[in-house]
């Protein structure tokens, strides 16, 4: 899994039928010293996270083993929200 | 999922025989701040995008599971035409 | 899918035994300008694919969805050969 | 699979169900010269690895091999903890 | 598939139950040009692959249709030994 950071969301009306109700975050991800990159990520979300917080993601086919997801076409998911990160003993975050 | 620019289309006959009908379109990454990448993906469309539209792509095993695509031997689709893009409270992108 | 040319062949005799009768293109990945990248891969064919015909190559389990070839340990393969590829409104490929 | 050096935790408690009771390392790749790489993963453990231990680790549908995973949404594990690496007849790591 | 030179082994004792017996070898990857690249791989080796051999090695889901593979929690593996490359009607490489 990746970290990343919630920086917003993509919304889309004309879409693959079972994606209907499915909630896009845009995070973008985060290096191990905890400085944002350029890479991003569009991921399906189903914990509850907000911008500004800081989440796992999982890519390829793990995004469709969160939950209703089995069957939709993504490949990308938020799958928890990060509380702290610790980097040789050191906090490297704390929500 | 990616954000992609729709630039054009691939056309081929010979191919395998699970891929009659489908439609393939040749699209551009976007990055995070809305500018076209290098990078490029040609997928397979089943949500009627068209030129210059920005969508969602999914890639991998994801992208057999939109609309009868499990048998296909595809790893890249077209799942949605972006309506909207916001980060950090402001639209990046509105079609 | 990414577009690539065909630039030659690998041969194998002490290998899976699944893998019997497969044949195996090396294949030179182009980019969306029409050149040809550094990158390359070996790719399953099944669609009869010659020395410089462009292709489409799909990568990852979508590989193992061509011909007789769910069981085989590949994740690479041509998919199908390109007519002609069209980026706003011009071709850029014309087999 | 990619040889890595746990650095790290990561704990969160707001998550996918199926993650309860999963513990999430911090692993920084490492190169073939056994130099530690900017590249990070993040990935379930099941074998007991601990902070500068030298790891495995499977990334793709493939780390949901691991004991009880089969159903979690994660792509990432560590599934070995080596004992040494020998390359062209010498060794470049010794536990 | 990529090609690439065996350079050594990894040896593990404590990890996932399911790897026992499994051969890891680390193998290098090899460019187009037939040069050694900086990226690596520890792929699991069925087909008795030795150092400085030439092998083609599958990665991600097709790696676990080795033999005896399926359960394994792999992402990489040696599929076959290779005997010739021909580029442009020029043998690159013989065993």
């Amino acid at each position: 899994m990746q970290v990343a950071k919630v920086r917003g969301t993509v919304v889309s009306t004309q879409k693959e039928p079972t994606l209907q109700g499915v909630k896009f975050l845009l995070v973008q991800l985060v290096d191990q010293g905890g400085n944002l990159l350029s890479d991003y990520e569009v991921a399906a979300d189903t914990v509850g996270a907000g911008v500004d917080e800081w989440v796992l993601i999982s890519r390829g086919s793990g995004a469709r083993h969160v939950i209703n997801s089995e069957k939709r076409p993504i490949d990308a998911a938020v799958i928890a929200i990060i509380d702290t990160i610790t980097v040789d003993g050191e906090r490297l975050y704390v929500k």
